[in-house]
């Protein structure tokens, strides 16, 4: 059992410590404004609301049968998850609802990827009817990024009510192939598609110039030059402009061309960006039609990060903690334990050694790259930097000699 | 979508906070002691040490067709994917290794339990040769339920050599009858089974002794009496004195009727229980041999926790956060969300409010049970018990008035 299968891994040492100061930070920064926390289950079954997932990510889903018989399935998302928890577990007058969460999302891999499994966090604001819950969950989602000390970390944000708006009245075969072809990213596909579809002269020319709709807020002009008068950018020039009041101006953009699943989202939608990834490592946005395929009413944002993405290549060190590898001695397990004890009392975090000889004590210390032994027997500290002995009551752990 | 699969379920609210406070408090106390987390993978392959597993728990295993082709399973166990880990990651000149998790595991019930799912918190240390190493985790378990502060809780110590060594000279078939009625902890059908089973007089007696050896220590003088002289109960004996020096006297009961999955345990084993449980909510021990079949060659002991059991019943409160509901009266969102963030700056957590009438923003505070409610606009706090108004500079969040 040496092997796990493909696209699964154990993660330990500094790459889960990494994940689990992610994830406390995040619980904390929004814990802090009211939103609590959510543990969904790992499996889950296949229902109607299945239909609001693109049929990229439907064939990605790892299916399984449940002890009880049933056909269920590793989650492949937690917003549906949470929306299904809470549309279940809450009266409609305990709206909104404010839920976040950090856990693992699994996912058929696409190549070049090989991972099945991942970690996103997330959160989700169910039930206001106001503008005011898009502004707060953005302006949350930029205090994580600065939290988690996201390197030259910057968000896009666009409306699928835009392209669905284009796209409604053209035949239908042509609509998926643009729509697949602006998933893709694939601007060239987009344009050959384009070029030989029996479009509308009047939805032509704001379709070829959708692609190009990215990037300042300069782009909201242009917009609303080139693209019909039924196509709003309102909803997102509030939230840009929202945004550079709060001091985020430089860390949002703007493209129009933004296809994120749109029969899942209704309504802004945003993409999150950070270092030298090429393409998104987090997005989210509204989705309000999906809240009502489980019989809610209202409105509905939410968004995920990926965070093996956002935390890959992150070389912030943790700070080594003043570990002092503590030796028995001649003293018997129990007493060294209460020894131990009062050292991590005192918040030294300590290793014990139970091996007998105390120069491979001492060697396992410098292994570990500790700064700091103690015999516990006689009190006295070894500085393994300095090759000195000090004694307890001169010492501290930060400095050496109090 | 609602529903979701028999046995597994999604934990929100309160429950969810008390397994993040449980799974935190666990971490840090074990961090304190050198553990590094361990995240492991969901899913696992199947292998030559499942061997190892009794085939009770061999026939839970929840299996599913991964992603490439291979017939994995959902984890049943976090000791096996720990090992797994830390032996084809880690040299041998690196250890002892420390590891700890906090995870799910996934088991086809047997009735009357429902839950495929539940939480496991636990601890693994691999590599030392002295009962340091023992001594060490049990006192680590121990501290583990005082600081969950978990009710009536105590450890009861067995070792699985003594059963072994009174079983290997019986026929098969009595044998594994004998172990399965004391790993059911049916004594009654233990003693039919002996009563019909063609056994030596000399390990009868002791057979029909096992049963009754479990209390206090004293169990121990009565076990050196009635068990062959092959049957040392010398390491329990060092375990339970060393426990009591330690403190934990009233907490550390003795039974060497333990029957825990024999082909797992190699050593001492122990079961946790607590409050009005009558079966166990944890337990572990020495498994040196598992770990060889993973081609390392050493001692290992290790626990696991059932999270659900053990708060189950938890009625301590989680102190309730000051929450005060944030109105933005006419402030735009964008100008809410800074007011709002310099509470939270100062520790004060904050539900933003984003609704129209200031009327019902004040309903939903008091729906909620939050004390205070506050116009961003112009910095006034409503103090929803007293129904008073206090002005931003003359509150605090704890008393009220300053």
């Amino acid at each position: 059992m040496k092997g796990l299968p493909k696209g699964f891994k154990s993660i330990g040492g500094i790459e889960a410590e990494r994940i689990e100061r992610a994830r406390q930070v995040f619980f904390e920064l929004f814990a802090g404004y009211g939103y609590r926390l959510l543990l969904p289950s790992s499996v889950q079954l296949f229902g109607p609301c299945w239909e609001c997932l693109s049929g990229e990510v439907r064939s990605r889903i790892v299916s399984l049968g449940t002890p009880s018989g049933e056909t269920g399935c590793l989650r492949p998302d937690l917003t549906l998850a949470a929306v299904s928890y809470l549309s279940s577990h809450y009266a409609p007058e305990e709206r909104p609802l404010r839920v976040c969460y950090a856990d693992r999302v699994y996912r058929i891999p696409s190549p070049p990827d090989n991972d099945v499994e991942y970690f996103q966090i997330g959160a989700e604001l169910l039930g206001w009817e106001s503008e005011g819950a898009d502004i707060e969950l953005l302006t949350l989602l930029l205090k994580t990024l600065d939290a988690l000390d996201v390197k030259e970390n910057f968000i896009v944000i666009g409306d699928v009510t835009i392209l669905s708006s284009l796209l409604k009245e053209m035949p239908e075969s042509s609509s998926l192939a643009l729509r697949e072809a602006l998933t893709r990213r694939s601007f060239s596909s987009f344009r050959e598609i384009l070029d030989r579809a029996p479009i509308p002269e009047s939805l032509r020319r704001p379709l070829e110039e959708l692609p190009y709709l990215r990037g300042g807020a300069e782009v909201l002009e242009r917009a609303t030059k080139v693209l019909p008068k039924n196509c709003s950018t309102g909803s997102v020039r509030n939230l840009v402009e929202a945004l550079a009041v709060s001091g985020f101006k430089d860390r949002v953009l703007v493209d129009l061309s933004i296809a994120r699943e749109l029969d899942y989202y209704s309504g802004p939608v945003f993409e999150v960006f950070c270092g030298s990834h090429g393409r998104p490592v987090g997005g989210g946005g509204r989705y309000d039609g999906l809240l009502s395929s489980f019989g809610v009413l209202g409105q509905a944002i939410g968004f995920s990060l990926n965070l093996d993405l956002l935390l890959y290549g992150d070389t912030s060190s943790i700070s080594k903690p003043l570990t002092v590898m503590s030796w028995p001695g001649d003293l018997r397990p129990e007493r060294a334990m209460r020894m131990a004890a009062e050292l991590a009392a005192c918040g030294v975090p300590v290793e014990m050694s139970w091996i007998d000889q105390r120069n491979r004590s001492i060697e396992l210390a410098r292994r570990r790259g500790y700064r700091w032994w103690t015999d516990l027997s006689d009190g006295s500290i070894f500085d393994l930097e300095k090759n000195t002995l000090i004694e307890r009551a001169d010492w501290s752990p930060e400095g050496g000699r109090t």
